[in-house]
């Protein structure tokens, strides 16, 4: 009997980079958030304190913007990440593997009376793009996704059929209100991709599938957004989604002499549902460690 | 000597309401958070426990969802805050003023391939659009903003020329970037107004400010901010501004032998400046309780 | 008619200092957040981009760091607010005031077979301490307080006996959970206090208070504490609280053939009621600007 | 090539359950966050908007709150959590899974001058203690832990020795802080555990190791945490560890004239190291599905 260590990494989250291309007058912008984690034969480390395979996580994080100066810029997120794991494991002989996630705020060009103004930019809010890239050894794998893209449907959505039990009060109904906060992670079996145009399509096809979905359960509806995205783009694997069902319970007004015909709500916190389903294709290569160290179900 | 209750007010906080209008088959959403707050004559409750004065917390909810039901709908923030105001001093002698302050938060239609989508719809993100109406016996204030307006600038702000002081090493800069959330806040003089359209020119007045005005500080712009809206609209009697300057340093890059002029920047989260002010007419009418319970600076 | 600069203070916010006193090896740690913020002629800033009286905000921060090495360490909050805003007023002819808030973090000696260690410690968790110092010209003020400590009983709650109204829903209850998070805040009248000592008692009586009162309304069991703190300590002028109404709804079990007395409860987010008073002396000094930037109601 | 449902699960999350034991005058409180998921065949669900398998998640709400009535309480989160788990798996033939997740709030009496009170709380803050608990078919795995607990150690703590390259700037140390919020998981080889004993000495043995442990590397504390928990408990089969280095900056007063020996440090938010590691028997029996929705580093 003994014990060891197991699996392990190490390295900088969470670093700030906000990288300005200033080629012209008119400058880009682009805002990320650099997690940046080695694994490799760091067992020493652990044993013993003994730092000599310890590549410190400042030098992590000094990599990052070093990379970001002498790559020309920052580019799509999933190219940074890939750019960050390659030299991590191509540089030193003991790190064999590296997790790179980079998520991505946006930003839009102020509008002014001379038009969209060339430096000055207000943040959209909105949804979160992220990717999380793993190397191992010889393989990489590129999950991309988003988190907290908020849809809601005030018609076209009914839950009913279901099982009744000891321990059922729910009422069935026809028309209720859907929303969610979509998160959402795809795995890309190619990296020659057009990585921002296949967001953008992945994402513009999720919205569209949720709005014309006659819902019948959020289960039901996070299939077809999946199904879609599936159909259109050949070069994702599989989706995984996390999907709350926040709920709006209609306000009973009759108390006042109130009818409400699906009008008036409340917006509840918690408790919420939670729908976590991954769909998939049946022919997908297989996953590898590309979901090691990403959140399976949130 | 003696101890007594002093200033108080109690309330129902953060109704989250969510309002459907479905007249037509183009449904509308209306999405606010409201709170509110009674005044009056409460003494025996603090001082004995004796209800019979305290209109229950659950009442000013519930009189929430029924008047958006009622008064078919919600309409401006500013105008649902003062309905709810009115409804409360007027309906019991011993309530003789009245908080409540609402949160608006914004959606978009889905964009489908058949155009904006009826019923989804996707949350803006960006903003909170915000009212305070205070009403105490015959008068009322409306104070309206908003909060979480992120914007940056990554050229035309300077910051130097200030005291050097034995606690100074800031270094002078002639270029740097200049970020914030900008929290405004604006107090009426008229109620006659159409908030929403006001709402949309008060906002949009800032942004192009701050896009527009080279800073020196950013005491500047804020202040350049105020006076454009100010001179725009007469029925604003003045602004208070919270303004965090979120920090971007310049990562000094030379260590590893690379320039970095302007182009890759370290974004802080804390401490940050933190700039607040006032920019007012000088004829205003008095502010009377206007402010009394909305933080003059946050 | 003409635009001005009204009211406005500008600073540092949220310097996060951790102080270790060193004399001996038993170490002492003092973690604290510190916001500075000065007032003064600050016009020519904000009209014309001058800076030549901005002592900047990154010189506050320096000096807050300065000073609680050349001050032998940090000592009672309240001191280290009034050192600064001392500091900052004496040292510059046109900064005439300077608001000063320290919050500070509470932590324990982590216990060992050796007893408590001597330089390792856990964070307490529980409520944060704070203290806002006021200077103008020639006074001072000194709120203190805390927020976030959260508190419940299990029983020794009523509500019943409140007005019955159209919009009244609410049944009466003579058996109910009451829980709070308690936010207070009390003007000091003397400065030549034992700041630690006192904010313990404090505590102990607001603690003591909320356990020993029969509640019928949550407003009576904040005005007692309020009481017990003033009957107990001449040097405090005033107490502001704000109190949640942190509802523990009582899960109806009866469609289960279950009876609930009072055991199973679920505790709710939103809304919840909020309760905000002042208990104060009837002849307390003036409180001057001791309150303009302290969120009266929070 | 065909498109499918993958891994799925679905419940309520965040049941927020108070439970009072009022069998004395002296009560018992316990203050717990459920999360409820099933697994099983719910593919009609998916595809076609089918309910008819759907065990709503608002039938799993009133399962948690019914349960926490018939079973006399909640008792240890760990036998909740399986008692649910069990209820779900043996009551629906179609569901061959459920993954129950428990978090549980300390609450301290409130101290009176007659003591411990009856049935007054004050709650305590430090760690969140929680358990996962998976049911597949016949097997079940209990993985326990806490997150957010929070130490720090201000001598003790070295940092060298690590190889120097192109992008290294950090200078080595002899005495430095050592900070983080420890979160660690571990799991149970037997079901047959004084659940909260067991719990109360892991914290104990991972704050004594963490005190007494001279570190050379934030990896070494974790390790020596790790390892002596598995020496003591030989129904602990492993331990997964998330260990942020929670970096707290000498602070340079030299610009000043001032000497900082270990004494002024700035304490930073954004970046900061992350550690994540597993320690583990070499003989554990295999880990199963105890992982699989269990963040294994976070």
């Amino acid at each position: 009997m003994g014990i060891r260590l197991g699996d392990n990494q190490y390295g900088k989250a969470e670093v700030r980079l906000v990288r300005i291309n200033r080629e012209t007058d008119v400058h880009q912008i682009k805002d990320v958030n650099v997690s940046s984690q080695l694994r490799g034969d760091f067992e020493p480390v652990h044993s013993a304190g003994d730092n000599s395979p310890c590549i410190p996580t400042d030098t992590q994080k000094n990599t990052v913007y070093a990379l970001a100066k002498e790559n020309g810029g920052v580019g799509a997120i999933e190219d940074f990440a890939l750019l960050l794991a390659r030299h991590f494991v191509s540089g030193f002989e003991h790190v064999n593997g590296a997790r790179q996630e980079v998520e991505e705020y946006s930003w839009d060009r102020i509008p002014t009376q001379d038009g969209p103004h060339d430096h000055s930019f207000v943040r959209r809010g909105g949804e979160t793009r992220t990717t999380v890239v793993t190397k191992e050894h010889g393989e990489e794998w590129v999950v991309s996704g988003f988190t907290g893209l908020t849809v809601l449907k005030s018609t076209g959505s009914e839950f009913h059929g279901y099982p009744k039990t000891r321990y059922t009060t729910l009422p069935e109904v026809t028309d209720r209100i859907l929303a969610t906060d979509v998160s959402a992670r795809w795995r890309y079996t190619s990296h020659d991709i057009d990585w921002d145009k296949t967001y953008e399509s992945v994402k513009a096809i999720m919205l569209e599938q949720f709005a014309n979905t006659h819902s019948y359960a959020l289960q039901q509806t996070l299939y077809a957004m999946g199904q879609a995205v599936l159909e259109a783009h050949p070069e994702i694997a599989e989706i995984k989604f996390s999907m709350p069902n926040n709920h709006h319970f209609l306000v009973d007004l009759s108390p006042f002499g109130l009818d409400n015909p699906n009008e008036v709500f409340f917006a509840a916190d918690r408790p919420y549902g939670l729908i976590e389903a991954t769909v998939e294709r049946d022919d997908a290569p297989e996953a590898g460690r590309a979901w090691d160290t990403v959140p399976k179900f949130v």
